[in-house]
């Protein structure tokens, strides 16, 4: 993660909602609420929870319990929908009569596009057994599912809030990781006189053959150019070198 | 999720084991089980569980309960990663001495290249509290970051796997969702005989004039062009506007 300067488009995140309607186990609300805390997302209405608040999901939520107290709780998914441009429902089941289906990845980069434009975005997801019901379904504009294994679909209800919040995070913020290393990396000149230096030595030491070497040194470089060597590493080979070039010399003694 | 027919590339997912270094509550290794097994995911080792086999495994594990039966108990992480090719640790800290850092997705993308090559690739998590150490991160060629909120950065260890099990089964498989609806679309000829029609009914009721339609017309047309109608729509659609007619004509008697 990039902890030193976050990007713009987290401003985003707070415009896309989690909508979850008639959640039986309050555990699992909790669990949502940690999910998405953990990317960003902040906002989560629920509709008609089975028991809430309940300190099933206090526990669940963990360091993210204090987001309960700002949960929203609606008799009605319009009521939960207010204000919404688009809302997605999460199903894992296909129906007759669908709005149009996204893949999760999809569904997060429409949410995102819709929220950068100023929309609300709504993502709906339905009871633990049974999922939405049809004429939940068709009270948002797209549907979002996520792509499980044939055998084994069953993808719990924090699980589920857990990859869209991540899809939606990714979505809006992109790759956050900072590719740099902390050391710097070694100049041209610093690995050209390493590879000098290896090449005198392993001809030395008769690994290599003075009129053939090219084709191992070829390797060589192939694979330290692959490592991206850095100042620190090229002066512990040197070091190393002149270790062996040193018990070399006494020998010949 | 397309439940029609499995794509080939489904055949890489036995190949990505995930390696559970030193979990503590036996609660998580269910859940990562469960977790793993939603994304096709089967293989599951252990380093040094603090309890395993346990209830609370079993338990969390729900109907992905069997997999526990297959699980490996290792005492070292080096037995854990045999045979392996690429062993790919998650780790939320930056590290002065660190393998070089991947986003989870481009640690998704590496490790199905490898499998496709016939590797083989291991995704490392480490204890709930403290992570993985230096040196079990060391035994690792890449370490993958999840991005998360500055804010709240704890996710937990089954989400943790839950989303690389994600981003392992979406760089394998892409996206899943046939986006072809099950009903046939409508004829260019249906949908301009459907124009037309309008146009005419909606002259006839004065909403727009007979010499200055075409505004009116050209937004309608791209009300239902991104609808992309479906011939049994077009059918509904002509139907309305007939029994308009019918009603303007019965009015006009």
């Amino acid at each position: 993660m990039n902890d030193s300067n976050e990007p713009l488009d987290e401003a985003l995140l707070p415009r896309v909602r989690v909508v979850l309607s008639h959640t039986t186990k309050p555990g699992n609300i909790g669990a949502a609420a940690r999910a998405m805390r953990t990317m960003g997302l902040t906002r989560l209405i629920l509709v008609r929870p089975s028991q809430f608040p309940h300190r099933e999901a206090t526990f669940m939520a963990a360091g993210a319990a204090d987001m309960l107290d700002s949960v929203e709780v609606c008799d009605t998914l319009d009521q939960a929908l207010e204000g919404t441009t688009i809302a997605i429902a999460l199903s894992a089941r296909r129906r007759d009569l669908s709005p149009v289906a996204l893949d999760v990845r999809e569904a997060a980069a429409v949410a995102v596009a819709d929220a950068a434009k100023g929309g609300e975005v709504a993502f709906v997801f339905g009871t633990e057994i049974s999922g939405l019901s049809n004429d939940e379904v068709l009270r948002c504009q797209r549907v979002a599912r996520i792509g499980t294994s044939a055998q084994f679909s069953s993808l719990n209800l924090a699980a589920s809030v857990q990859v869209v919040a991540h899809e939606v995070r990714y979505a809006a913020l992109g790759n956050q990781v900072v590719h740099e290393t902390k050391t710097p990396l070694a100049t041209h000149e610093e690995t050209e006189r390493f590879f000098v230096a290896l090449e005198a030595s392993l001809q030395r030491s008769a690994f290599i053959d003075r009129d053939k070497s090219g084709r191992v040194m070829d390797r060589l470089r192939r694979l330290y150019g692959r490592a991206m060597l850095e100042s620190q590493e090229v002066n512990i080979l040197r070091g190393m070198l002149n270790a062996w070039d040193t018990s070399m010399d006494k020998r010949g003694d």
